[in-house]
């Protein structure tokens, strides 16, 4: 698997219900962030301009293991758990110090959008696949 | 003045933040949300698939005289205030029951993409203009 | 199981994303809404004014089957899956028409402050678990 | 007026709509951050543990110059425009490099919570109006 990528984020107050902590459909942005983080560091964009081959989600799933709260910073760590050959799942652990916040997963599929308009499976590109292995 | 439609609508969890109330950033989406339920009410989507026009905010206000919580039912009544050449203004109040919640207004421009991708300003279609007054 | 409850939505635009549709964190809020309408259609709310009882998110999961463009119409189908002494378990199904666009759950624990201001495990109160099943 | 607080932001994938721009909503919470982290530079939270006092958002408008799109870095440059007795005004302007992208306010009431739970306007506590200034 590849190095841990380590994302520091800090929850804003839109972040927080009446609970009094960050939402958990939060937890799922910050680990997108990371994600997305983690391409820039590799030279790349999920979201290239000619947007020639797109990353939909297709899995994603958090336990959570403590709140966040207003203010407090805390860190996204993100690894490549597995490249496939249409797929991509990434392995995150959401850390505040030494204390485990959540952990969750994430997978996108490879698809591109053919001449008719249609949204299908793609091979991953080998230019991408090789820089998040 | 066209005649004020109204758009009902429920505060929910994830619109709240740790004060307990809606968060400001919702007051302009619930306007929003009314703008597009108005615009289908007159059988046009604000983006249409063949996106030939697009219509980005170039303004939007609001005064929050009145918290709103959770569960809390409470409805839009927006206006267009005016359509001009290239723009369209609207007005909108939010009432919970007799109470006035919020009073705001946004302000969209008229535009298209040209040949080369640039967005330039374009008039208002002539068969939205007509709906909309 | 309990009886299938049944939720309907439409997709807002601020709800989706550059690729044009709805952003996954979305299914997440659908599925919440869900869950707050149920609770509602039994005569109680999860944020009930007293607050003894709260139900922080402990888990959830979602497959992505299919994309939800901006004012698309589509159902979130909820039941509770389990009771536990101190948590729910919610399955849901989100549908357009006949399609199923993803399948997800929830799993949320039974939580109170103590005096001191710590929050705790606690059994789920006997009148809620006996309406959720 | 006082000095300029310089807040540096990327727009995330999350805050894009179909139009593949921030939508306008987030435009408010990037200067509402902004404002937060004036505050925090300052030594303070808006939202202390102690509670005593709140300031919510009485009023709230922006003009949008430009669009801001996905991955691209700006900055919120935020001024407390005035300290009232009971309120707090603030002017932003939102920055790519040379171009102004937006232009906005927001003002903040000083209130507390009585004894039999109502919100009622109060001084700001010139501890914090000394900083603002």
């Amino acid at each position: 698997m590849a190095v841990a990528f380590r994302y520091p984020r800090r929850v804003q107050f839109h972040e927080t219900d009446l609970a009094g902590i960050a939402h958990f459909s939060w937890y799922f942005r910050y680990m997108e962030e990371a994600e997305h983080a983690l391409w820039r560091s590799l030279g790349m964009s999920v979201a290239p301009t000619d947007g020639a081959v797109g990353f939909p989600r297709v899995a994603a799933s958090c336990d959570f293991k403590a709140p966040l709260r207003f203010e407090e910073e805390f860190e996204v760590v993100i690894q490549v758990e597995a490249v496939g050959r249409r797929s991509i799942r990434y392995a995150c652990t959401l850390e505040k110090g030494a204390q485990i916040v959540a952990v969750g997963s994430m997978t996108s599929a490879s698809v591109t959008r053919t001449a008719d308009g249609r949204v299908t499976a793609v091979d991953l590109p080998e230019a991408i696949a090789a820089r998040l292995r």
